[in-house]
């Protein structure tokens, strides 16, 4: 099984969907790195469109293409991004890499959102991926015992022994899920918590999910209109 | 009508609520620095009392007086703040000064919490103060799109022509909603956009309300257990 083949037989495939889009959102992470790779062939395509990055990462990338990346300033024709989890009511999780609350911005305020995964990420249940949970530093002790009187486990994320940064300037804690019964309900309760900015949890938020499978297989699930 | 005289008296007598405490959050705005103020005339009771601060400069008062201030590492016993609009239910909306997140962390992680105002914050419709919205920076023109597509309006608060920048590094909305019919629910709706990072709506985290009056009165308002 070549992991990273997948990822690229879906990023390929992801391009085709960019045609008529003066502004594009672009997620984070490794399949999107594929996703890059394959714009970057055909970078003349693209250099009169806008882009938008949902990370330091990501813009740094596209800016050493050339191209043209903005501060969020509209509703985005498409938005392309990876996932840590997915099932096959598009519901996923994602975060593994720290930048969720700008991923959920970019996908809440785009027209279309196209997920590309490799087939390791479709999951029964996909809180089998624990859940990111990005949280204010000054309250990072305080949600750590609230999550504790909900008798639920976690980490905090850490970078070189010290706690992971986000590009927000904050915390993650990644939740276990995986056990629990109603793991939306705790997944919405935990949202609220004062000192959470936001949750891996991504409902409604993809309108294609293309998944790159062994021997150049390709499937896509679309969100049932 | 002398509103600060009110603002003291209410302060006066939330001192006597603090006796047992050992861990005591303090919030921020003016009333509180009346409250600080009578705390300091009898500050040898508090000297091995644990504080904590909801924002930089309550921190600093704090410290100056030589209190032992602390990052929030426990669920407080008592939590001591003002606010800007409340009702007779209990409900109110924070954040003028811009320390709401701070705020709700600490008062939603409280044992009792008592809000201390004078009687002009008393109101029949909390939302006739606009409901302050922090926010992640990378947002806001998107958040601003959200708010103008619900048909809402509001400001985007200012310091020296610049946004003003809270204590997470975020900026705040001030958004108007008064004339709506269900402000309550506009207010959840916003809560969940992406890119919001806290209400200024606060509900069920009050204890006591004890109001300032005219005449040296003092009314209390306490939630029915």
């Amino acid at each position: 099984m070549d992991q990273n083949r997948m990822k690229r037989i879906s990023a390929i495939r992801a391009i085709e969907y960019l045609d008529d889009n003066e502004s594009i959102g672009i997620g984070t992470g490794t399949t999107v790195e594929f996703f890059i790779e394959e714009l970057s062939r055909i970078r003349n395509k693209f250099v009169n469109k806008k882009f938008y990055a949902s990370s330091q990462r990501t813009m740094q990338i596209l800016l050493n293409l050339g191209l043209d990346v903005r501060e969020p300033d509209r509703i985005l024709d498409v938005y392309i991004d990876g996932a840590d989890s997915v099932d096959r009511n598009l519901n996923m999780i994602k975060g593994g890499g720290g930048a969720l609350t700008r991923e959920k911005i970019l996908a809440f305020n785009s027209k279309k959102r196209i997920i590309i995964v490799d087939e390791t990420k479709v999951r029964k249940n996909i809180f089998s991926f624990p859940m990111p949970v990005e949280i204010i530093p000054f309250s990072s002790d305080l949600i750590k015992l609230n999550l504790i009187n909900m008798k639920l486990k976690f980490n905090l994320r850490k970078f070189n022994e010290n706690p992971f940064v986000t590009d927000n300037g904050n915390f993650i804690l990644d939740v276990f899920l995986e056990n629990e019964e109603n793991p939306f309900d705790i997944a919405h309760k935990i949202k609220l918590l004062p000192g959470v900015v936001e949750i891996g949890l991504f409902e409604d938020l993809a309108d294609i999910i293309i998944i790159g499978k062994e021997n150049f297989e390709v499937e896509e699930i679309k969100k049932v209109p």
